[in-house]
């Protein structure tokens, strides 16, 4: 086995277990339907996604006070919308259109990959995303996780190291017996440095086709994997 | 329907979901009969329940810090072991002993009733059992929660005002989204004080045969039913 203190595996979601982006281009789509609003729902997605990094970095650097995922998706929106050209949304509508997140699809591979990881070891997610879109997005894409773990609980983000080490706490766990699965290296890096072990899990179409990052070398991690199976094969479940 | 404002339903799990007096008892005469003890295994497991309301009030007046279930438990137990005469045991099968509480039973009609309500409802622990307990009990029981929520979080024990509040925040609910479902009129009360719906299900076996709670009448709470599946028809699951 590669690694055989690991008791336990704390998953990033957004882009590692769901396709955040794919989602978002789905659900504009339809909402542009409806709406007869012509939008590139993928540049729309992309800069969605690109508002997410900077807002929690005014959390992280003390500029925000604790603010939950929905809530800096929510003042992200805000401004896209004008930039886009959405217009004509009830104020329920844009309600409805922020919780997007909690409705994101997983990768083909993931329910599946999870079920067989979950016979061996306990599953949690770890991700920046609130406990109630986790919660919701379980539901949704029918991940069966053992619990939900999320930066909501530290009130520290990824990649502040407080996220890992409460998690492992919650876990009643030592770092060095959690595992984080990430497609982001920087996750993984960071999970590291507080002593947890580190599966990297290629997404190569997280970004859309042909933009996706460059695979890292197998020994850059403890476990490279191309999905949610072939980690399953690598950690013997 | 009786409550429709109702989201999400906060189980307490010992004694409303698991049955801890009978599967302590069954563990604890697999033990003696490995170890040739003679122990009053009934009387032997309610000691052990008896002292987690103190060792909990303790951390509540702030005599202790915060400290998890499993470390109360484990003070009460070692208290426990020399009194009922358990000798012989290593270091690890106290330990592995301790961690009984991990390994409990659901009631027959648990794992069953939470599916139904599950399909309707958002289901989460609301304990004061610590986190990872409860995510291996779960596993152990078959009881597939939305999520894992615990005064280990609000670092609050219930029947603390914290206790009930962190959890509505972590739904991201209003308090009266939010149903307790409890065997125990304390618990209810205490989350109806802050907003909370009430669901009380009746367990006259928890403290053993005969030794019962009665069944408080049927307007005392916004539910009172027999079990989860009582639960579940009223509330329309």
């Amino acid at each position: 086995m590669v690694v055989e203190s690991v008791r336990a595996l704390a998953f990033d979601v957004f882009g590692t277990v769901v396709d955040w982006r794919g989602s978002i281009i789905r659900e504009g789509q339809e909402l542009g339907k409806r709406k007869g609003l012509d939008v590139d729902w993928a540049a729309f997605a992309d800069a969605w996604r690109g508002g997410y990094g900077p807002s929690m970095n005014r959390v992280r650097t003390g500029d925000l006070p604790w603010t939950k995922i929905d809530d800096l998706h929510r003042m992200v929106l805000d401004s896209l919308l004008p930039e886009f050209g959405i217009e004509g949304l009830t104020k329920e509508e844009v309600e409805a259109f922020n919780l997007v997140w909690h409705r994101l699809d997983g990768w083909p591979d993931a329910a599946e990959g999870l079920q067989r990881l979950r016979k061996r070891y306990t599953i949690a997610t770890l991700s920046n995303g609130n406990v109630s879109l986790l919660a919701d997005m379980a539901k949704h894409a029918g991940l069966h996780w053992d619990l939900i773990l999320s930066a909501e609980l530290s009130q520290h983000y990824k990649p502040d190291p407080e996220a890992y080490l409460s998690a492992a706490e919650l876990l009643s766990l030592r770092p060095e017996q959690v595992m984080m699965v990430a497609a982001h290296e920087g996750d993984l890096r960071a999970a590291s440095t507080v002593g947890f072990r580190t599966g990297y899990v290629h997404r190569p179409l997280e970004m859309g086709e042909g933009k996706g990052a460059v695979k890292p070398a197998a020994d850059s991690f403890d476990v490279v994997a191309d999905d949610f199976s072939g980690l399953a094969d690598a950690l013997g479940a």
